[in-house]
């Protein structure tokens, strides 16, 4: 049995929309149990085990009303990892407020210099998905640091994404050794002495989604701009073609002809289908949903954090990270 | 008279394609004087003054080789300007061995700490323009390198967008104060202490394209994964939107009853129509082209480097930043 708590709160939609994706995880398997965490009024009166929680963070949440208020229900859904009644949590609330909280509470695994957040994104390859780490754990990290997460990520797409041998890179301003900032460049120094896994050089942001890599490096504050600039520029891109289907009765009647192959890509570009972003490094699995994640979103963090925590990707980083 | 050095090899598309946008512009002002350098072979042999170079710098040219080769046509353009023969310069050879040139031969403006490369971007709002900085020139920089590429984005946009008072923001991940890379921090410090220009705090790559933002001051190695993890996801889309109407009869029935519209979203979206970047804080005006441009994109590399000359950039920033 796999035990996944869920922060019911703190989402842009409420908790209608995380209990959405909740009710329809849990019809589509038998062999997990989910705990809630909310408020009293808002959690289901059968079905799950629930825990009351009086708070709930706001979205502007830090890291330190995270750690103050431990009746919120984040900090008790983060909580249920660390007393041993959950293997997993999941929460849409304050990306800042639950990354702190869940370093502290749950503590880094041995050997774990600075956790990281991972974060999967879709590739031109249909189907293939590529993961990036660190989107933004910390703001600034030592070539150490990235090469840890290399290493993570490594252990991270052969659990998860089952790739046998994945193609790590570190991300770069050219594809030339020498490139990049200085700790991509220490990194990559090390990587490229390890035999610990398949490094292949770096890559330049223009092809992070060309379906070449399976893992990319990064710091945490670049790993940031590059996840939230491809956020930007899709949604303006998907603005477009709104606009350009609406232009006139025409361009709405090619609409309806094209729709079909236009709702296949929306769908690759759409984070509610890519599941949620982990924090990888510490001791247990902690997935982040979408802050606007609707009842599909929340599904399919959900679903990471089941597949993460079968995967047993704690022990598995424990034990890449101690040889 | 305007005069603009044009390096007319290094291109992936050969002199043809460069030197079809320079007829085009030719054409089109009568006060301008184009002077070409390349191959003897490769100039044309009547209607402009040209400079014969036997060295063409490959793409991947490095610092050294650009200032070595003295016989290259883009050490021979970029002296034009350092001899005062032209005002400016435009190649679209090796950024690398482009910038490095340029800031050794042409040096510093008096008071710049580092040069900035610095590129418009299209944003939602149709027709508005924002600028980012640095995107490249260097791999790493001090909060105060950062709040001069602020300044010097201010008095770009000021003069070349026609924006009367620009918002000026820092690269962040996230808006709060206090959010940001410990380099991106300090240089908001200076700048919400500095009265000189309009400074609204940070911007999150997500919103860096929306619209609000004139000039956008970041570090140069997260400003290239910005530039080129949008030209990568822009190139994405563009290839899963002719897959979607690629599908079958019916989406191409659809494409021709919609395509006007999505011309008009190419065109926003394709950097052939935005010119070149250039390169801000040397003593003269250095626009780089596309390496793969075309003979358009070459005309507006040109028409920025005419429009910046024209504006005398150059000591508009020697006395913004004197004062």
């Amino acid at each position: 049995m796999i035990r996944i708590a869920i922060d019911l709160m703190g989402g842009d939609l409420g908790s209608a929309a995380t209990l959405e994706g909740v009710n329809r995880f849990k019809k589509e398997h038998d062999d997990v149990e989910l705990i809630l965490v909310g408020k009293k009024e808002e959690l289901p009166t059968d079905g799950y085990k629930v825990i009351e929680a009086n708070d709930v963070l706001p979205m502007t949440a830090g890291a330190l009303d995270a750690i103050r208020k431990k009746d919120s229900s984040m900090y008790k859904a983060i909580s249920c990892v660390a007393n041993k009644e959950a293997d997993a949590v999941v929460s849409c609330g304050s990306t800042g407020a639950y990354l702190s909280a869940s370093a502290l509470i749950l503590k880094k695994i041995p050997g774990v210099s600075r956790p990281a957040l991972i974060a999967p994104f879709p590739t031109k390859i249909r189907g293939k998905k590529v993961v990036i780490l660190d989107v933004g754990a910390s703001n600034e990290n030592s070539g150490e640091e990235i090469a840890q997460f290399a290493m993570m990520g490594n252990i991270y797409a052969k659990s998860v994404l089952e790739v046998e041998t994945p193609k790590v890179y570190v991300l770069s301003n050219g594809t030339e050794e020498g490139k990049g900032s200085p700790e991509g460049k220490e990194a990559a120094k090390i990587l490229s002495e390890s035999k610990k896994l398949n490094f292949c050089g770096n890559i330049e942001a223009r092809e992070a989604l060309s379906g070449e890599a399976d893992v990319i490096a990064t710091d945490g504050f670049s790993g940031n701009v590059l996840l939230k600039g491809d956020e930007g520029i899709a949604k303006m891109m998907s603005g477009m073609i709104k606009q350009a289907f609406k232009r006139n009765i025409f361009s709405m009647l090619g609409y309806l002809l094209a729709k079909k192959g236009f709702k296949e890509m929306t769908k690759t570009m759409d984070y509610k289908n890519t599941g949620g972003a982990m924090l990888v490094g510490v001791n247990g699995v902690v997935v982040k949903a979408h802050g606007s994640s609707d009842g599909l979103a929340f599904y399919h963090a959900i679903d990471v954090a089941y597949k993460l925590a079968k995967s047993d990707l704690v022990k598995t980083i424990e034990e890449g990270l101690a040889q």
